[in-house]
């Protein structure tokens, strides 16, 4: 077992990389597509979506290698979209974490492309999965859909960009927020205490968790772009500022962010506690959610 | 009961069309996605594919509503892909059906977001259904993701792309049909009579059959770019020619392709008597799939 957040974390991301590669390598995939696929998985970051995933099901059932396809389908619909919303039509990104992104090693059809075929082959994974009860997967990947989709995260995509170039309320903010990147965090955590069996009391107050958790997750990236270190970051900082963007600094001021930020960090451990997960990797996770550098 | 091929198609038309739009509605959905979503919904065609899937469960089993959602989802997925396939980067359309594209009536963005939300919207569908069980949800969706996803339906559109501007051998032609065009119709032949509860030996013939039926489209398909009426295409014929794209006319001759669409027909009524599918609408709908003037 091991004993650091860092090494729990490190040991989790070699575990969901080399799944991933796995899916990947199936010879039905044509060759440039899987390229592409692969291109955008082994840029990859830190994997917070599956290991939070799989530090959800620990903290009620140990038997990891269970949640470990629907771990991975989480990272490809998370890659898909990275892919997608870096498109010129999108936010027109030409790095992400340092490295150029798809369609400019590629070209905008085949990104385009990939990203349809991570999200199609998530699906694919999830129910061609052995460890899974049929009801847990049907359960899964209902909650995984409505998280990505036209309610959820494309939806979350669809307002933030129509919130471009103009101020809007904290409401408003904390709505792309919670469909946009909050979707997939809810489903890491709930999906992960679902299969491993967590009661429905600790699935409430770990709902509530959750929610808090993305907030968190938002509220230190836009502290990132404000103050944050370019070199660990692998991004410029400055960019909200620059692309007009409405964010937590912007409308409450660099302390209020960081005071509203300790608030909702207050409220997921309480959360936290009442969920029974006060001694799992969750409250590990949630200080380094709320402290991360990168 | 409906008496003719016609009145059936346009029964389960209006039954398809209805339903999708309910969905649709959901008030979480952001209106300018619910609007480009529904503008290609809108600007469907025949509903061949749910019709197939429709056909294929009445054969074995009479509870039409049973396959409602799924059919609907299967739509959902092919308008899905022909707003990504019509994106500038990849085949660059202004007009479908004598309708502008929806990337033309909306933007890029919205186009491949729309996209995007019909396919992952259609995962949700299914998976929330409460008519069928837990089981028949599971395998429904592995076919219907492997149909579409980076085996399938994607993969067939990138090695499509790539066949553009050489000439290709029949074999690497039909490959690249049977997985862009073929799987979605293979995928209703098969998933409406599994639903219905066909035998093991009828789902064998009705893949053969449905593995016939999908490359008779394409054929015919081809056939019409030459030979076709503009007006009730709904797009210019000579296309093909135009932007060298390798078909059975031009590989076999116009005759050639002829004879082999008649070779294929003739191949899969036989598949269906040995599904003991003779009288039933599949029947009708092959003749139809063969003889079509749009």
């Amino acid at each position: 077992m091991p004993e650091t957040l860092d090494q729990y974390m490190e040991q989790k991301k070699q575990m969901i990389y080399e799944e991933m590669r796995r899916y990947l390598a199936h010879t039905q995939i044509p060759n440039q597509l899987r390229e592409s696929m692969l291109y955008s998985i082994e840029a990859g970051g830190k994997r917070l979506r599956p290991i939070l995933l799989t530090a959800s099901y620990e903290t009620y059932h140990n038997e990891p290698e269970k949640v470990l396809s629907v771990a991975i389908a989480l990272e490809m619909i998370h890659t898909y979209s990275l892919i997608h919303d870096d498109l010129p039509s999108m936010d027109d990104d030409d790095y992400r974490r340092g490295r150029l992104t798809n369609h400019r090693v590629f070209d905008e059809a085949t990104a385009i492309l990939a990203g349809d075929a991570l999200l199609t082959y998530s699906f694919e994974i999830i129910a061609g999965d052995r460890s899974l009860t049929d009801v847990q997967k049907t359960t899964i990947m209902r909650m995984l859909a409505k998280a990505s989709g036209p309610k959820g995260m494309v939806a979350g995509q669809t307002l933030d960009m129509k919130a471009e170039d103009h101020v809007i309320t904290l409401e408003e903010l904390e709505d792309i927020h919670t469909r946009k990147t909050g979707g997939l965090i809810r489903f890491a955590v709930k999906a992960g205490a679902y299969i491993g069996g967590a009661a429905d009391y600790q699935l409430k107050h770990l709902d509530e968790f959750a929610h808090l958790l993305g907030l968190i997750f938002q509220v230190q990236d836009d502290i990132l772009d404000v103050i944050g270190d370019e070199e660990k970051l692998g991004k410029p900082v400055g960019s909200d500022e620059t692309n007009h963007k409405s964010t937590y600094p912007g409308l409450l001021g660099l302390d209020g962010a960081k005071a509203r930020k300790a608030n909702y960090t207050d409220k997921a451990k309480a959360a936290l506690k009442a969920a029974d997960a006060e001694d799992s990797y969750l409250m590990l996770l949630t200080n380094y959610f709320s402290s991360r550098d990168h």
